[in-house]
């Protein structure tokens, strides 16, 4: 599975603009890369009059609209999709997902502290902090780093999430759900699969498979 | 897979409008609609400024937002990405989409037709359309509905194409595109992944099963 660091501290503590340098430092390393805002509060993404918020308001649960540059989808929830499954459903080309919040989530966090908004981080070691990007003098037993430090920043997290990463290479959700599975499993799995597959007409070699299930109600 | 209606139609001729009539009728009787509408000349979903464009500014490729209510998902592309493929990824839920434009594909087409707009329907019985809406005298061998009988358009795919249709229980993308699997193969297949998921531990009984698999590159 693509890894995921989430981006997290107080309300403007610059979180939006450590992305914003960020991002293009390893992109230009040669990764893809995705991010995901949490938002609690709810957001406007389409605008009205547009035909897709027309169609929501038609009463559409998923909405995309798809030109040759890119491509836009909203999707109507009744409650938050949990970052598992934001990250299985939307992101299959991406390298690394950098979140913007995501502060209970149980992947590694890089906290954005300033003294001046927040008296200390929100996060300890203990809740999977990796680093802080900061200017005050705090120790959290953590790589830190100074805001005219990205660049160091980034090559911690090629280091340690992008160059070595062992790739999972069979993501199994269950109602959306992530299955565990062990390494010696996924060869199993993938060996069974891709040997059932491999013998139907039309089937290629290919970099990436995606199989959607649905099962009868039991 | 889910099925897949394209109501076309010249420009103005009320796409957007019988889908605005359209929707809540289907979604009234129980069905969960998804729209995919067709953009040929690029459209602006984000708003300059906001957390998610920045992101996207940075040199994210995909950017996506989640909120209680919904979720919002960008993707930046270098080429348009196949319908197959944009039902195949952000529609899992659905029964049925319905998309505005999108009159090259192969998939069954209702044409919106105004003589007031375009001489003649833009669309023949060859080309898969299954209906017309229109309120002007032209035979084309295909069911005609007038503007004000949506209702009955509604009864006419609910017949065709909700209520009896065999559903496709196993969809599987190469490199994100489909596979053509036969109905008793299938079976084969379904029963190989479920048999073979079904002694891991975690495993539960379920009515969707996603898998990623990714390969290296060979």
């Amino acid at each position: 599975m693509v890894p995921i660091i989430c981006i997290v501290g107080a309300s403007d503590s610059g979180k939006t603009t450590l992305l914003e340098k960020l991002i293009p430092i390893v992109r230009d390393r040669g990764y893809r890369v995705g991010t995901i805002k949490h938002d609690a509060h709810g957001f406007e993404m389409d605008r009205e009059g547009k035909d897709t918020w027309r169609h929501r308001r038609a009463g559409a649960q998923t909405i995309a609209i798809s030109s040759p540059a890119q491509v836009a989808c909203i999707r109507v929830t009744t409650a938050e999709l949990p970052l598992d499954e934001l990250a299985a459903r939307y992101f299959w080309q991406e390298d690394i997902i950098l979140t913007e919040g995501y502060k209970r989530s149980h992947y590694p966090k890089i906290e954005v502290f300033r003294s001046a908004v927040e008296p200390q981080p929100i996060c300890r070691p203990e809740d999977n902090l990796i680093a802080v990007i900061t200017d005050d003098a705090i120790d959290l037993d953590v790589p830190s780093f100074r805001f005219d430090e990205v660049s160091g920043l980034a090559d911690f997290i090629e280091e340690r999430y992008l160059k070595e990463r062992k790739r999972q290479r069979i993501l199994v959700s269950l109602d959306g759900k992530k299955l565990p599975i062990k390494d010696f499993v996924q060869d199993f799995l993938i060996g069974g699969i891709v040997g059932m597959l491999s013998t139907l007409r039309g089937w290629k070699n290919t970099r990436g498979i995606d199989i959607h299930i649905t099962l009868e109600e039991r």
